[in-house]
C-alpha cells in the first residue's frame, strides 16, 4: 500500500474534550495528518474508563476514540497548569493555536486570554447547550422527537436509539468548523471564536431533513413505522433460515428491480389497478407498504438465505443483512478492504480497530494506536514549551502534570465480568454473509 | 443581530448529489458562506420530491437539505450537458475547482477529466460502498450491529433507528475533507482526489467507540438495553402526569446530584453494602442499573412534571423531557436563541427551517430559502461561463439545460393526504416543557 498522504501534516490542535462529540473531532484530524495532543489531569478525563472495556480493564472506548494523538497529562485546575496549558494552545506556528475545550458552562481557557497571547488563536468551545447548561447525547436526543418515531409499531413509549449519533455528528462538525477557520486564517491572517452545542446540532438534524416542518403541518408527530422506512418503500423480511434483511426500494429502478426477481410484477399490477395507485411513485409505495410487504413476505420466507442472497444480487436490488456486532467484526476482517484492519494496542493488545474512512489519492490510512495516558507529557512540554527535565520534575513533584504511570492498571476497577479474559476470535465471515 | 461572517466567502462548489449525505455538505458549506452550486437533471433528481412533502406537495426534505444554494439544471446524459458541467467545476477562481458527485458505481465526471482542465481540481466522489456498488443508510446500518442493540429488551427482531444518522455523518466528512483538501491546497497548490463510502464511515463509527472490538472480546454481540444507557446510568422516567424525561448520571457528580434529590442516600448507601458495589463508580451503576432505576421510579411516579422538572433543575441533575417532534418545533419556536426560525420557502410558505448550528465570533446564521428548480441556470451559465442568452435559449430548445418552469406543481402527484392543508401551527410551549 502506498503510504496515505497526510494532508494536515503541519497542524496543531491542542483537545481539551472528553467522551464522544471532541475527541471524534480531533481523531478526524489526527487521521488526516494533524498533531492532534489531548490533555487530560493526570489519572485521566472522566471518560478514561468509560465502558466498553477490554478484558485488561482498559477502555476500548477511550482508546477507540483517541488513536494517533499524542496524551499530555496536567492539572488545569492548578495555577501553573492553567499557565502550561495556555502557553501550549497558543505556541508559534503557522498551522498551531489551535485549541478545542469541551467543558460544560465554562471554560479551561477564555478566547480572550487565549487572543492575548496569540492574535490569530482558534478557539472551539463545544457544549451541550449554547447557554452552558449541561445536556448529552442520550438527554438532547429526547428532546427532538426522534425517540416517538423510533421502535416496533404499536409500542406506546419512547425508544432510545443506541447511536450517539449527535455525539459522533458534532464531532465532525467541529473538525469542519476548524479546518474552515484554518482556511479562514490562511487567506485573511484572523483567529476565530467558534462555539457549538450538541442540542444546536440535533435540532439542526431533524430541521434540515424538514421534520420539523412536517410535524408542524401535520399538526402532531409522525406516527411511528417500526422498520418501515419513511416516504417510500423498504422494510426488513425474514428468509426461511431465520435470517433478516433489510430490503429497499427507494427509487423506480429499485422497485422494478426487486418486483422483478420477486416475480410480483402481475400481482402488483393488479393491486395497482385495483386500488388506483402507481408504484413506480415512492408515495404510492410507502402508502402502500404494508400490502407491498405481505405480497413480497413469502417470496423470503419460502428461500434460504444463500438462495436469497444469490438471487437479489443478480437482480441489483438494493439490501443488506442484519449482521449483529460480532458478525460485523468477522465481515469485516474477511474483507481485506475493509476500514477495520486488526492494530496492537499497548496495554491492551491485538484488537480490532477501524482507520480514515475518506480515501485520499485512492489511499484510507490504517488505524495507529492511541497513547498511553500521559505517555507525551514530557516530549511535548520540552520540545513544544523548552522546559528542561528538572523543570518538568518540579511540575511533576508539584502534582501539575504526571510524565508516566498513569497507564498503569492500579487502582482500576475490576473489568466487566460479562467480558471473558481472551475469549478467542471468530474469523473468516464471508464479507455479506 | 450582528450580520454572521461568512468565513467561506469566495468558495465555489458544484454539488451533483441527491438525497441527504452530499447535499447536507453542500449545505454546512453554503452556511458557512460558500457558493454551493446543485445541479440536477431538468426535471429533478430522484429526491426531489423526498418526503415528508408539504401540504402544496412540494419536499420539505429537499428544500431542507438545500437551503442557501443556487440550483441549476443540467441534463449531464447528454454530450453538451456534460461539457457545461465540466466546465462549471473547472471554472477558474481561487476558491473554485471543487466538485462533489454522488453517481454510484459511477462518476458523472472522472478525476483525470477534471484534471486535465483544471490542474488543482478538488473532486470529491461518495457512495454506498467502495467498490462502487449502491447502499444507503437503511441498508448500510444493519450491517454494523445497530439495530440488534436498538430497542425494548425482550424485542427479538432488530430495530432500525429512524435517523439516517450515517448520511448526515457521511455529509460532514464530506464537508470536512473538501476543506481539508482546500487548505491543502492553499498551502501545496496541489488539488485531490477524494472518496468516501457511507459504509466505511458506519463501520469507523462503531469502531471508533469500540464496538466492534467489544464484540469480539466478549464472543458475541453486547445484549439490548432497552433504553439504558450503556457502561453508566441514565434511562427514562415516568411521571404521575404521564410525562416521560430521559435522565442520565454518567459522571459522579451527576450521580450524586440524582441521588440526593431523590433522597435515596441512605438506600444506596445500604445497597451498595449489601452488594459490595461502589455506586460511585459508572460500571457498578450500569451493572445495577434495573435496581437503580426500580429504587428511583416511585419518586417519579409520585410528583407530576412541573414539580419534577423543578426540583431537577434545581439539584443540577442531567435530565430532558421527551418532546415528539411536534412538541420540538414548539419549544424551537418559543426558545429566542433557538437555531430554527420561521422562514418564508419560496412555493411552499412560512415554515419552520434550522440554520447554521456552528457559532462563529458569537452569532450563527439564519435559515436562507432553498433555491426553486433551476431558478440559477441561466445566471450561471451567463455570469461563470459567459454564455449569452442566446447560446442558453438554444440549450433549452435542445432539452440540455432548463432556466425555468421546474419548481411548478405541474405534473406532479398530490400531496400525502396525512397533511391536512393548512393544519393551524401550535405556538407557546415553553423551552422545556
Amino acid at each position: 500500500m502506498t503510504p496515505s498522504p497526510q494532508p494536515l501534516g503541519g497542524l496543531r490542535i491542542v483537545e481539551g474534550a472528553s467522551f464522544v462529540a471532541g475527541p471524534s473531532a480531533g481523531l478526524a484530524l489526527a487521521q488526516l495528518g494533524a498533531d492532534v495532543i489531548r490533555v487530560d489531569p493526570p489519572g485521566g478525563g472522566s471518560d478514561f474508563l468509560r465502558w466498553p472495556l477490554s478484558s485488561t480493564g482498559d477502555s476500548l472506548f477511550w482508546a477507540g476514540l483517541n488513536k494517533g494523538k499524542r496524551s499530555v497529562t496536567i492539572d488545569h485546575r492548578t495555577e501553573q497548569g492553567r499557565e502550561l496549558l495556555l502557553a501550549l494552545a497558543t505556541a508559534p506556528g503557522r498551522g498551531a493555536g489551535i485549541f478545542l475545550d469541551n467543558m460544560v458552562g465554562r471554560h479551561r481557557l477564555t478566547y480572550d486570554e487565549l487572543r492575548a497571547r496569540r492574535e490569530d488563536v482558534i478557539h472551539v468551545h463545544l457544549q451541550g447547550r449554547s447557554d452552558g447548561s449541561p445536556a448529552v447525547d442520550y438527554t438532547i436526543n429526547a428532546e427532538v422527537g426522534v425517540p416517538q418515531m423510533t421502535g416496533p409499531q404499536g409500542v406506546e413509549q419512547p425508544v432510545n436509539h443506541v447511536l450517539p449519533a449527535w455525539d459522533l455528528l458534532s464531532g465532525m462538525v467541529v473538525a469542519s468548523g476548524i479546518l474552515a477557520a484554518l482556511l479562514h486564517r490562511e487567506r485573511e491572517g484572523q483567529g476565530a471564536q467558534l462555539e457549538l452545542a450538541l442540542a444546536d446540532v440535533a435540532l439542526a438534524g431533524v430541521g434540515n431533513m424538514g421534520w420539523l416542518a412536517e410535524a408542524e403541518m401535520r399538526g402532531g408527530p409522525r406516527v411511528r413505522q417500526g422498520n418501515h422506512m419513511y416516504g417510500s418503500f423498504g422494510v426488513d423480511f425474514e428468509t426461511s433460515d431465520g435470517r433478516r434483511l433489510m430490503v429497499v426500494a427507494l427509487t423506480e429502478g429499485q422497485w422494478r428491480a426487486l418486483r422483478d426477481v420477486t416475480e410480483t410484477g402481475a400481482v402488483f399490477a393488479a393491486l395497482e389497478q385495483a386500488l388506483g395507485a402507481d408504484l413506480s411513485q415512492e408515495g404510492d409505495r410507502y402508502r402502500l407498504r404494508e400490502t407491498i410487504a405481505a405480497v413480497l413476505r413469502p417470496w423470503f420466507a419460502q428461500r434460504d438465505f444463500g438462495t436469497v442472497r444469490e438471487l437479489l444480487e443478480r437482480a441489483k436490488v438494493l439490501w443488506s443483512p442484519y449482521l449483529d456486532m460480532a458478525e460485523a467484526a468477522r465481515a469485516a476482517r474477511a474483507d481485506e478492504t475493509s476500514v477495520a484492519a486488526e492494530m496492537d494496542q499497548p496495554g491492551i493488545g491485538p484488537l480490532l480497530a477501524t482507520g480514515r474512512p475518506l480515501r485520499w489519492a485512492g489511499t484510507g490510512a490504517p488505524p495507529v494506536p492511541a497513547p498511553r495516558l500521559g505517555e507525551h507529557t514530557e516530549g511535548v512540554l520540552s520540545d513544544l514549551l523548552g522546559l528542561t527535565s528538572e523543570e518538568i520534575g518540579r511540575l511533576q513533584d508539584a502534582g501539575v502534570v504526571r510524565v508516566s504511570g498513569d497507564g498503569s492498571q492500579q487502582s482500576r476497577r475490576p473489568s466487566s465480568p460479562e467480558l471473558p479474559p481472551g475469549a478467542p476470535r471468530q474469523r473468516g465471515l464471508p464479507a455479506r454473509a
